[in-house]
């Protein structure tokens, strides 16, 4: 099967800000040509007044939390409203995950996104639903408190996830330790030897908030990444998700030994935690990552609308528009986010054999044109209206805007009527 | 002609978080009921699974500056930022306003809004394709440099202008003074005796950066607000873009002569220009609008992503969701904008007597489900393709998210012409 996209303005991410007019061939879901092509193909795309980009890599997400979306979502701050959530966390069963994280994987989709980083419960049930929904999905097996629990999750959770995820390589199970406030130094370090047996990768909320910083240098001496650090976890491969309170020393950690910041900005203001250092990780050489967080704390899964907010919080944090350009926030939403999840020699740039992971933009609409600058147009202009086309491994999962493996209307009506259910239980 | 909008979640703004099912009933472009309504219409709508609420103002734009959309957008500061602006803005004619006009009133509606207020060259251009498009607009005449200047154009342009408003009364001219940096004492001061004539309002761009506020002491020994105050200039109806640099007495002044603020987040966070306080302002009662200035430093005419960008930004620079709660970023998209404009009277509700400027949000959709709280839902989760049909005095301008009223890919083919036309002048 081989797939020709014309007429295309392509922005690669292979090189700083290079954007060309061209053509992208696919042939069996790997991009076998980018540029001046000629030549068959089974089908065209004409791309024409579009921009071919990576599809988004959404590096941190609880995609089902899209059940409490608009939720009790304007508490006082993540403490408050995680005091509002948890309860309702206790109430959920698979089935809610399921159609949930198929809702999720929908919205994901109309917004340009095909990989995401997932850290939640019942995760055999997003791992379906994003099967079905043809995306890719680096799933976290869930760790919090203490090792017991930990022991206890890996016999008896983990091997239904992998089960699920079977030999789809679209797939994979990392350990999602969930924060030095809910997990003790023993479950970090279990699931750090459980990852370094399976060689996945860990995933862990990190610096989210001062009061998180705060409790941990009460409780154990040592900010949340000395503790992580003494611990030996950055042994193995880490992506962090906020890193909202790190000081210059502590990115020297973080660089060395090669961990990922998944910034979350519209989740950091939403929930008034604070403004990650961006500017400062860059400046480290840190690779960065970006992340929609769970619906209930943005409330959408939308990276466009992700860029603009990194965009717009970099700008004013730092005075400065050179703290993060709109090439740097399309780097955090594609190459940097395959990145941080090891996946960057199959996804994350558009150029000969990664996998065909692509999202066309309509530029030629009216809250677009004219376009001048692509890689404003994207971080500034677009919006999930643009969102034409979107492949994953070659595959149309979008087109003209309509998606084409999920039906939104009955994951919409299941997971309302499961929200309500939800609520009455 | 009777129309019924029926099934909806209506969110009238008339009292504070109050949302209520039902219908709203139209006759020849006023709104004659909201609630529980029976009887017969010419044409009914059936708003299930939507949010009705008065369609946005934008109270703060440069609608012809989309040529400029994406053009050297990432400059330093506003002051460089102009330096490349002004220079483009000199080339501009009638024609290249028209047809920009044209496009931005294609994606005000696009996204909801029927009212603007507008600042910039060739006005009677903007008129025209505002009308042409069915929204209504309050225009202003600018006003630059010395008085000699302002004397000039109040005989030369504005009649012009006038002349194309004719007895539309969905257009009024009022005097755009373009700032203290920009425009003398004497120029605001025949600009002011100008309005007093007609019975207009004065819209200024008033302390946007901390360089404007720092030269204007150097120049007149007083903060801009101050200086328009010793001048008389708050004796007539005043409101003023941006006020990101306002201390609490500057507040108190703005207060006493009742000046409107127009919040501008977008553009201060793009341009670096700083945070306005608008949760002193809300705590002074001032009545804050909200706009998206030009395309050319947001880089949309969302006043959706307006919304969502105020929210986010007034929580994270006040450390609390507190500080603009969804239901006052929603008074100042709307009624607070009609305040604002002095339109409040005709708009900015939904209730009996108003007329009829109404958006329809869809909120049946992978980004929306589900609803939860629908001041949430608007705010922080909906997006431009959730627009579903927007009326302005009750016609119809959007349907099913198409543009009725303008030819959308004409605007934009004209546009972009004249746009690489002008690049080459």
């Amino acid at each position: 099967m081989r797939t020709l996209i014309e007429n295309a303005t392509i922005i690669p991410m292979t090189e700083r800000e290079l954007s060309l007019r061209g053509s992208i061939l696919i042939e069996d879901g790997i991009i076998k040509a980018v540029g001046s092509i000629s030549g068959e193909a089974d089908e065209t795309i004409d791309a024409d007044g579009m921009i071919a980009l990576p599809a988004f890599v959404d590096a941190h997400t609880h995609l089902a939390m899209v059940l409490m979306r608009n939720y009790k979502d304007t508490s006082e701050n993540l403490q408050d409203w995680l005091s509002e959530i948890f309860p309702i966390e206790d109430k959920l069963n698979e089935t809610d995950i399921y159609e949930a994280s198929r809702l999720g994987a929908a919205e994901l989709i109309e917004s340009g996104c095909t990989t995401f980083a997932d850290m939640y419960f019942y995760a055999w049930s997003t791992v379906k639903a994003a099967r079905e929904a043809g995306i890719r999905g680096v799933i976290g097996q869930t760790f919090m408190n203490d090792d017991a629990d930990a022991e206890d999750r890996i016999r008896n959770i983990a091997p239904r996830i992998i089960e699920e995820i079977g030999d789809d390589d679209s797939f994979r199970l990392d350990a999602a330790v969930h924060a030095v406030y809910t997990s003790t130094p023993e479950c970090y370090e279990r699931a750090a030897e459980w990852v370094r047996e399976r060689g996945t990768m860990l995933n862990t909320h990190l610096s989210e908030t001062r009061k998180e910083v705060d409790d941990c240098i009460a409780r154990y001496g040592k900010t949340p990444v000395e503790l992580l650090d003494s611990l030996g976890i950055f042994s193995v491969p880490v992506y962090a998700a906020h890193g909202v309170h790190i000081s210059e020393s502590e990115m020297e950690t973080l660089k060395a030994h090669g961990v990922s910041v998944v910034h979350n900005p519209s989740s950091n203001m939403k929930l008034a935690s604070g403004i990650a250092p961006v500017k400062q990780y860059l400046k480290h050489g840190i690779n960065v990552a970006l992340g929609t967080d769970g619906a209930s704390s943005n409330n959408n899964l939308s990276m466009i609308k992700e860029m603009n907010a990194a965009a717009l919080l970099a700008t004013i944090a730092n005075m400065t528009p050179s703290a993060a350009r709109p090439y740097d926030i399309l780097e955090m939403a594609t190459i940097g986010g395959a990145r941080a999840l090891g996946l960057d020699g199959r996804i994350g740039t558009l150029e000969e054999g990664k996998e065909a992971d692509i999202t066309l933009i309509n530029a030629r609409d009216a809250n677009m044109a004219p376009v001048n600058d692509p890689f404003s147009a994207i971080v500034f202009s677009a919006d999930r209206k643009n969102v034409d086309t979107v492949l994953c491994r070659g595959r149309k999962l979008l087109e003209h805007g309509r998606l084409l493996t999920v039906d939104k209307e009955e994951a919409i009506r299941k997971t309302t009527e499961r929200w309500n259910d939800i609520l009455r239980r």
